[in-house]
């Protein structure tokens, strides 16, 4: 496992519960390459608006410059989205030479954390934010290799087993951003529940008072196939990532709950 | 159900897949009060830092003016975090007085849906985002309300099965934040593969490209005792509430694969 880190600057840094602030690329990349959506937010053009803009979207590390790179290399983060959008016009029109600065949160809920007292309580996660320039990919070549991984991603093998490639229409109205990462970081608890020395010393209330943890994960179910599909029973490729879908995240979520070392 | 809605403004008002926008209470409300994790966005009081902050939290609608409230009233979103983080500061010193403005994400994740080409491919999804002035909960009673109602959401019937009430210092170190909610919408993709009639008409590559639906959701696993549990075998309102929740999300991910009426 590689070192390299992102730099920690003021924005990225984890101030509230230092040790499960997390800075490696490794720790970042792999969290983000494993939820299924990604929240971006962004401010809007519109100076009169307060709010940042929200949208939940699919989102992708890699790297289309070295594309052998593995998770503790330096990667791009890749979304995909709509021309037609209100981030894709604004990436487009690229606010400032660098792009559009936007910010990426991925979470994964790995448990319920349950302790004598609601205050105590907490879940299990793992949770990257992370900071960065988006641009719109023109390049053919790009934007192909980005699409087969942004599918892939979402089902192992699925690109080469549909109807690619995309056509010219499609190509067009397929957009692809390409965010250049500034600095990100990652937040994880893991682990049992922990109480005040208080509590624990109450030991009438603690025979009350049931403590541990619920693990969670997201589960695949039973593929279904659609009214017009005529490639009969769900194929091998689709099954076998369902299994791995569904043992990853219980096997994640039950590796949650053991107790980290200090 | 009732037809109460937020109000359709620019920054809430949803372009592509039009049909796909709701604006109702009932809906929007029961997508966030549905959600382990919502994501909070908001720009940093740092006018050189272009990125907004981002977070990952846990949030509740209710009325404390109106408790008996439903999903299709007016609510308020509370959230809940700690005095010492950046949000928390910054709703306190209450950046103007109605608050500090922010936007806050609910997604959930129902399905993969598979088509034809990897441009047809998308996620069954119900999404909610909110914008809203924060200001801390600072009255005592609405604190308590507060807690008690987000701990709830969390586990059913938590609450008065711990040791509350909380002490003083537990009642200082936890802030809840209160939202007044002044726009949203919320987007739900459901229902089967579509197509583009081109791509129907290839029987052949039908023949090859199996399509469908994955439903996803999330899974709650067998509660695990912590090593300090005093309280015996898994309590009968947190085994209820794992098996609801369950059925729940299984229920929602296969009743997204049915195709909606137009």
């Amino acid at each position: 496992m590689g070192d390299a880190e992102y730099p920690k600057v003021p924005r990225s840094t984890i101030n509230r519960y230092r040790p499960r602030g997390k800075y490696d690329y490794q720790t970042i990349h792999s969290i983000v390459n494993s939820v299924p959506v990604v929240h971006v937010s962004f401010a809007t053009p519109d100076p009169e608006d307060p709010f940042p803009a929200a949208l939940p979207m699919i989102g992708f590390l890699a790297s289309f410059e070295n594309q052998s790179a593995s998770l503790d290399d330096a990667l791009d983060l890749y979304l995909h989205g709509y021309v037609s959008s209100r981030l894709m016009k604004m990436g487009k029109e690229g606010q400032d030479e660098e792009g559009l600065p936007i910010t990426v949160a991925a979470t994964h809920f790995d448990g319920i954390v349950l302790a004598l007292t609601p205050n105590s309580h907490s879940y299990n996660y793992r949770s990257a934010i992370l900071h960065g320039y988006a641009t719109p990919v023109t390049e053919v070549d790009e934007k192909l290799w980005a699409m087969e991984k942004i599918t892939n991603s979402v089902v192992s093998d699925r690109w080469d087993n549909t109807r690619v490639p995309p056509n010219k229409t499609e190509m067009t109205s397929t957009q692809i951003l390409r965010i250049r990462i500034v600095s990100a970081s990652a937040k994880i608890r893991a682990g049992q529940p922990h109480d005040e020395r208080k509590d624990m010393k109450d030991e009438e209330m603690r025979k009350r008072v049931w403590t541990g943890v619920v693990p969670t994960w997201t589960s695949y179910g039973e593929p279904q196939a659609g009214p017009d599909n005529l490639a009969g029973t769900v194929p091998e490729y689709v099954k076998s990532f369902v299994k791995k879908a569904n043992e990853n995240g219980q096997k994640r979520a039950h590796e949650a709950m053991v107790e980290p070392k200090k």
